[in-house]
C-alpha cells in the first residue's frame, strides 16, 4: 500500500518497500522560545532556514506547525506554508488542532498534502475528514478518542480500525491514512514504549497501513534524550514505522541502517553513499 | 519460560520479564592477534583482563572463545574456564566447536554453564546435546544444518524446532535451550537483517524460548560497523531476543535503553542510575 505526497514539483511515496521517508519535525514553537516570538511577529525567516536545514538534512517531508499562545493559526498557517514552499520544494504535513487553519492551509498549498490530524474523536472525524476529501489530501490518525489514548495496543488497533473505515466510508482511499500508534513519556509510564510498539505492529498486520510516529514524547523527562529517541526509533521501524516525525539531522543514519537491516537498501548503496558523504564533509 | 545459568557463588535468571542479559564475546582470539599470540603461549593474563573488563562494563555471563589455529582446544579451554574463574562469578558460555574441548571445559567449571553451540546437523546434535545431558547444561541452538544457514524465516523456525524437539526427547528441558537465529553480513546479502528478525519473531512465539544472538557479524565489510550494531541490537532485542552475544562496553546503554522501552525497567531507575553513575565516572 503506498501513499503518495506531492508538491508542485516533487512526488513522494510512502510505503513498506520504500526507503523510510523521515517527517522534520522542527518546525513547531513549542520549547523554542525564538521560533514562538519570530512567528508572533509574522517574521518567516526562522521557519524557512528550520525547512532548508531540514531538507539538507534527509527531511523528505516537513511538519508545519505555528501553534503557540497569541497566535493565530488561522492567518499564520498559510503564511507558514508559503514561506516553506518558497525554500523547499518537499511535500508538507499541514499540522493544527484547529481545522479552520487546516482549510486556509490547504487553500494555499500547492500539491497533495498531509494533514496532521485526525483521531477517533467524532468531533475531530466531523470536521477533518471532509476535509481531507475536499483538498484530496492524506492524513494522519491519531490513535486516541473521546476515551483519551487507550491503555492497551488492541484498544488502539480499534480506534485506528475506527478511523480507517469512516474514511473510506468517506471516499478517502485506505492509501490515503497514516496512523500514529502515540508514544508518551516511558518515564511516567513504563508500558509506554511497549504498548506504542505492539500497537505498530497490530495496526500494520490489521489494516496494512503506512504508519508515522511522533518518536521524541518517549524520551520526555529522562537524560541523553537522543540516545533514548534512536533506540526507539530502531525498534519503531523495525515493527512497520516508515514515514517517522523526528529531527533529521539525529535520526536520519539511524534511519539509513534501519532501512539497510530491513532489506530496502540494496548492497548498502544508500547507506555507504551516506557514509562517504559525511567523511568528505568532515575532512 | 526462565533459563537458569550458574556460576560458583551466582545464578543469572535469563527471560522475558527479566532485564536483557549480556554475554561478553571479547574472550575470542578471532582477529585478535595479541590475545592468539599470548594464547599459544598459555599465557592467561589477557583472559583474565578481557574477563574484568567485560564484568565491569556490563556482562552478565561471558563468552568463552580459544579456537585458533595452532591452538589444542581440548587442554586449553579449560585452562582459560580456570582462569576467568579466578577473576570473575559470573556465569559462563563455553564456546567451541570440537565436542571434546566442551566436555574438558565443562569438567572443570563450577555450576550449571551454557553451551556454545549446537546444531540442526545430525552429528552435532548427536555430539553435543548428550553433554548439555550429562552435566545439565544449557545449549545454544544455532538454526542451521547439513544444508547450511536457510534462506527463509520459515526454514530457520523448523531447524530451531526440531533442536527443541531432540533434546526434550533427550530429558532436556526446553527452557535450557537458547535460539540464535544467526545474523549474516548484510553487506553482502541485502535480506539478511530482515530474515534474521523475521526468524527472531517466529522462534519466541512459536517456541517461547528464549533468544541470543551474534550480533556483529551483521556489519562486517561496511564502515561505522558499531553505528550498525547498535541499531540492530535494538531492532532484535525488539523481536524478542533477550541474551545478545555483544561487546558489553559498547551495547551497555543500548541494552538498558531497549529494556526501558519494553517495558523491564519500573519508573527508567535502572536506566537513570546507570546515567548518573556514567556521569560521576567522567566528572
Amino acid at each position: 500500500m503506498e501513499t503518495v505526497l506531492r508538491s508542485k514539483s516533487r512526488e513522494v511515496v510512502i510505503g513498506p518497500d520504500q526507503p523510510t521517508r523521515i517527517i522534520g519535525e522542527r518546525i513547531n514553537p513549542t520549547g523554542k522560545k525564538l521560533l514562538a516570538e519570530s512567528l508572533a511577529k509574522k517574521d518567516m525567516s526562522r521557519i524557512k532556514r528550520l525547512a532548508e536545514e531540514q531538507v539538507a538534512a534527509g527531511a523528505a517531508i516537513l511538519d508545519v506547525n505555528v501553534g503557540a499562545a497569541g497566535v493565530n493559526e488561522v492567518e499564520l498557517l498559510p503564511m507558514a506554508v508559503q514561506a516553506v514552499m518558497e525554500v523547499t520544494d518537499v511535500p508538507l504535513c499541514l499540522d493544527s488542532a484547529n481545522a479552520q487553519a487546516l482549510r486556509a492551509a490547504l487553500e494555499v498549498y500547492e500539491g497533495k498534502a498531509l494533514i496532521n490530524s485526525v483521531n477517533g474523536e467524532e468531533a475531530s472525524l466531523g470536521r477533518v475528514l471532509p476535509l481531507a476529501r475536499e483538498f484530496g489530501a492524506a492524513v494522519i490518525g491519531l490513535t486516541m478518542d473521546e476515551r483519551g489514548i487507550p491503555k492497551t495496543a488492541q484498544e488502539r488497533l480499534e480506534v485506528a480500525q475506527k478511523i480507517v473505515e469512516r474514511a473510506e466510508a468517506m471516499g478517502i482511499p485506505r492509501e490515503d491514512i497514516l496512523i500514529d500508534c502515540l508514544a508518551l513519556a516511558v518515564g511516567a509510564d513504563t508500558t509506554a514504549g511497549l504498548v506504542a510498539l505492539e500497537a505498530i505492529r497490530l495496526v500494520r498486520q490489521a489494516l496494512g497501513v503506512n504508519m508515522t510516529l511522533g518518536v521524541s514524547n518517549i524520551s520526555f523527562g529522562l537524560p541523553d534524550r537522543e540516545e533514548i529517541n534512536e533506540v526507539f526509533l530502531a525498534m519503531a521501524l523495525g515493527c512497520g514505522v516508515n514515514a517517522p516525525i523526528v529531527n533529521p539531522a539525529q535520526a536520519c543514519k539511524t534511519v539509513l541502517i534501519a532501512d539497510l537491516l530491513l532489506g530496502r537498501d540494496e548492497y548498502a548503496m544508500r547507506y555507504i553513499r551516506y557514509c562517504r558523504a559525511q567523511k568528505a564533509a568532515s575532512s
